[in-house]
């Protein structure tokens, strides 16, 4: 098998900042409408963003949007955009997205299962996350 | 073909401070200058860093880069380095390199056609920035 | 050879961020204990990590790590938890993992051979760079 629809697509999330989730929430939905497998793995402040009761928060942007970037955010907002949480949410319902938290960083953030969003479909360690990664890319946002 | 001089190289460049620009330059450069083909997919903030008339602008870096960052940046252009701008229109020269700006963050950013740079090639949706991608490497700076 | 536990790993690390450097580590770590070959290429502010004398200084944080983020590494310093660079000198031990510092930033650093720490394995450029990632992941930090 060597056709690149079949190769999965992994992105490590980091960052916790609304822009970059909604940037990885895009790339999601667009690899899983061609049918690519995404594997999500949850790290660190991207982590804390899935936290249960808490995924539908405002978040802070990249510090370098400045005053136009939250003009430019807060008109897709007013517009009705899809949230990025609703695009992830969307994805999985077209496609095979899979969402694990690295069990590192739930140590780090003193979180355990229940504190997570049912979006997310398990708690993993890097190993697994590379075996799942395969020969596919990954991508770190 | 599995020779990986042939695999393109595909940028998704989200950040618009001038250090993440000049790495992503380089990497372009250098990927150009070995025959290799590069894709560069403009979102958020880095796009807004290809608005036409602004282009050599300078833009902030990465907050963590401090004064320390601020003196070794300026250093580099009292000696006359090429802008990351100019690194990009070099590697065109000398290679293959697409630069497209993802529609999604044109809407987002309000843009029309006629607010790109010249050196922005044209304007594509994620579903094609993945086809061009192809089984080779993608990189999120 | 298409076995994807034989293809490299290519890591870019740019960011001199505590988290982003410890997150970095955990993924050498474990493409290292999986018999990955792990290829790191230390730029800009990371490369500044590395600095000899330096490599064990408390950095900051990413801005978006915010108080919650700053009590949470704090715990795990107090915890004992190993450093980002203890963990890269403990995949070093465990595996194949080589530390290269990007030439043209030790120039922007205004940097020679001397003023790395030892961890750090040799001095090469971009070309070099991605003849040693070849097919494998490259992965910016």
């Amino acid at each position: 098998m060597t056709d690149s629809d079949e190769l999965p697509l992994s992105l490590v999330l980091f960052s916790g900042t609304e822009d970059k989730l909604q940037a990885a929430a895009v790339l999601t939905a667009g690899a899983a409408a061609l049918g690519r497998p995404v594997h999500i793995f949850l790290q660190y402040w991207a982590l804390e963003a899935f936290r249960t009761g808490h995924i539908d928060d405002r978040r802070p942007l990249s510090p370098e949007a400045g005053e136009f970037g939250e003009q430019a955010v807060e008109g897709m907002r007013a517009a009705g955009q899809l949230t990025w949480s609703q695009t992830l949410v969307q994805a999985k319902e077209i496609g095979e997205v899979d969402i694990q938290a690295c069990s590192l960083s739930m140590d780090l953030l003193r979180m355990s299962a229940e504190d997570l969003d049912p979006i997310v479909d398990g708690i993993e360690g890097v190993a697994a996350f590379y075996v799942n990664a395969g020969d596919g890319q990954i991508v770190f946002i």
